[in-house]
């Protein structure tokens, strides 16, 4: 398939992060160059390892994965083990992976990936705290110019963030990280919170994937049972936000989201908002527009294409 | 009226603070000690006269009206002429008021008030910047526990900003008086842009307050549509939002409104996001909870009551 | 004597404010219109006593004494017992004040004097937090213009600060208050710790004061043999830096001094450097003017005109 | 000799980078592994050519020299060259370097180094931003406990800034690096301007260097003439002071220095106060000691041993 479209996804699979890995490799649409793990959602330990469990799972130990960013640039690391279990991946017995992790560091997979392919051909799937994404930018400055897309799951506005009142997980855990990231002059597109808590895995939506009764859709359908938990108890909603899986969905489909090109901040100075994601939404400010930031999703759609392409697995 | 809830309403007119004035005054559940002027929407030389001008609209040139801090506590004043005029209440045609400026400043005017009323009987109703308040509380600690009530309008939240992204016109102007009354512990009330942007002002809701047909009806709409042409050009909504009357209305009618009881934090270290109000809805923090947050409005009834009470007049 | 210098002291006392009022009540340059009391050191209520009976032991019990600000603007406030002891001024024993505290709030008074005196006459000498002087900028802005000056003890540069490793006491008390003063375009003279740190109590210095005999000379060593303590424990020293009279010192031998006209900004943004003054001292920043920061002090000079004031009284 | 103590220079010539690298040359207790530059005085391509310059002068083709980041985490790259001339080491005329420079990225090269060597022997000697550094932190967090000892010229206190009031040059390049390297819990001597400025190349000292003779002498000479000039100017000095090699000299002979084992923390969050390190001098805090920060240094004991060994070569 001619058009393809080359991706490296870089994640700290969490059950959420899983799906959006499942989703990408049952969707012919995309070309998936190597998997970069980051610490986030757990320590890389284990994050690094659910990258390689899943591509199992997907029938996939041909993918390349690749270990990196072991701690935020200045902040301490915080995980998120109340959300996503002990070992990120609670849910289904899923066995340890042989495949191997490959040798070299991910931030330099990620330099010469995009030294190596046709400049402006590679999107960036950032799922997780955007370590790896800053260190490869600071690094080595000319990948800039040569990514095609960043594509994005992090922050939150109008929602408001899930970790702290103002920010969301995955930016507050690395707010320098993203910070360097929204400023590196490259196309971007956010999926913030905004759009993923309005994509739940109510009980309907998991049970028509644990319908597809293939192993893939029964381990789906343990992983979002465990993982909405969380969500559902604090919101009191009929499932959790499936965060992560949007980021691919809006590379196949790119339609099911609307947004709105704007400017979007990182706060890094006062520990109140650290790690909120200001959008300049209504256009208030005269800061240079540089991501466009989700809002809306269908979610109808979204999970429709979700349960399709699971099955194919 | 064995039961008139004593209030003061400290405020910038401002087409809504006006409006919100004529609320009290046409309601009987209301006694209104007096209303202090503060530089906000437009200069104090302005606001003051403005509510001079609609004491004597409302037919009550009985009122007293105190000035009060010219300038925010540490921040150069931010006016909004953009959005009020340049007089502030521009729309109708409004004589210059004859009634007098009482001598005594109005931060003088609250702490004396609270003072001499009984303890827990006096309600403050901030409409603008909160350096008149503050100020109060600087100059005379006790009389925080003397306060029955703060009921006032300014921040946001789920709904973001409206004079930068993070920040509500109110916060904005005096950050530092914002976040010096939220920690006085007095019993606040917050009716945030999440309350008020549902409050709109739509052409059927002013064509019924016009139609009430009275000298004050006929000056409120004509208000109205001055004022609401900056919000409908920027929101592309029907009418703009009616912030500054949901105060009173939540002292007549406090069933209009649904919030929760948590913390708000203003935040004052950051220019990025100075003056934002961080509400902790979600209960995600161990800050202690200091004001009942509102997000939720019965709007008809909102302006089926606004309408009915400014027939009265 | 018709140039004499017509001052408001505004003063936390405190062992080194007393000997400063004392230096000022024994100097014929110095017309004293009044003093202001303020939180610092020990609380107000202690503060304006203390001025009281330090008027008291200088035989002046004439002069007005007003009671200001009882807290910062936003901080909690902080005091200063373990250098000034309980009492604020522990060393000597002095009878409870018989003459009055006046009616009038201090804040109203500098606002009134200042409005009622020729312009560009009043000088105002701030020892302790800004608090007050603040609260009256902020009031009256009409005031600023008319200020002939303000030489106040506070900050530090290159000697750092004595409650945090950034911060002198009085600005860390009251940031806010600090940056609101030395933003108000006032014709303005600082005493920083750099000079202070130079004036130390000797042995010898202190001796002579005893020596002359007198109560006020017998009261003073009593004082600063108390006073010193702290600070000689802390740097080794042989006494301790006698701050706050080296403002009143300044206004009859300024040349006592030497120092730059600079500017200088107060850091409010972060925990970390709170209530620091930045001074620019070797203009590397494009900020404007705003302060003549004093570095040095002929010690000699300045203990030997004290001494020989302090016995006239 | 048994007991060489092996280092990394880190480094962005500049004059007094290129004048400690000579020193460390000449000087047998130093066993140098590599020279790693970093932008800072001037770009990156300017430093690490500028490095084998030096090591041309100095007869040392055979060392190692690779080149770091090119940009600051995250913060755009300030340079200095009102200081240090276009190139960076204005003043001699020195060839185009012919040895080449290492394809191995600094950090990693810092990062194996540390790895393959035993622990507790390798001593890092950071002259310039602290970005390598800390970039080898993130990435290979467990080097921290294998460094012996880091000893880093930057920061300042009691003498302020150089770049701005309270931000010395190495430290406000990159803040976010120097907050990285100052708590990851390695042993750390800093030489802040506290010390250096006291190390001035007055004409005698560096007539004394030139009258070397060789070609090394010479050299230095030139570049200590363009280099002092910019701080002659801005003192009013006779000389300028001579930074970097205050590092390499406590190498050397430490008792040339000293300090204090106290908590240097950096101000990243205020503007205002950007890179300034804030010293914990008087151990009024209760943050944790995490630095030797040297304020006194025997200046003429230091160019004597500078002049003795620059004669060596």
């Amino acid at each position: 398939m001619a058009d393809k479209r080359k991706i490296i996804i870089d994640t700290d699979p969490g059950q959420d992060d899983a799906i959006a890995i499942l989703l990408a490799l049952a969707s012919p649409e995309v070309d998936m160059l190597g998997i970069t793990a980051v610490a986030g959602n757990v320590p890389l330990r284990l994050t690094e390892k659910n990258a390689r469990k899943i591509c199992e799972l997907a029938g996939r130990p041909d993918i390349k994965v690749y270990a990196g960013a072991i701690r935020p640039l200045l902040r301490t690391l915080v995980t998120a083990e109340e959300v996503h279990g002990e070992s990120g991946l609670n849910g289904p017995q899923l066995p340890e992976p042989t495949m191997p992790l490959q040798a070299r560091h991910a931030v330099d997979f990620i330099i010469e990936t995009l030294l190596e392919e046709e400049a402006g051909t590679v999107t960036l799937c950032p799922l997780g705290p955007l370590t790896n994404i800053a260190l490869a930018l600071i690094r080595e400055p000319r990948i800039a110019p040569r990514i095609r897309e960043i594509v994005l799951m992090g922050g939150g506005f109008f929602e408001g963030g899930n970790v702290t009142p103002a920010a969301e997980f995955n930016i507050h855990v690395d707010p320098h990280a993203a910070d360097i990231v929204l400023r590196a002059g490259v196309p971007t597109v956010m999926m913030p919170l905004d759009v993923t808590h309005k994509a739940l895995t109510t009980a309907r939506r998991v049970a028509a994937i644990r319908a597809l009764g293939n192993r893939v859709g029964i381990a789906t359908a343990e992983m979002l049972e465990f993982y909405e938990r969380f969500d559902e108890e604090k919101y009191g909603t009929d499932g959790g936000p499936l965060h992560d899986p949007c980021v691919i969905a809006y590379l196949i489909k790119p339609d099911l989201f609307r947004g709105r090109h704007c400017n979007v901040s990182v706060e890094i100075a006062s520990e109140l908002t650290m790690g909120m994601t200001v959008v300049d939404w209504w256009g208030v400010t005269s800061r240079a527009k540089n991501a466009t930031v989700m809002r809306h999703i269908d979610d109808d759609g979204f999970f429709a294409l979700l349960t399709e392409r699971l099955g194919q697995l």
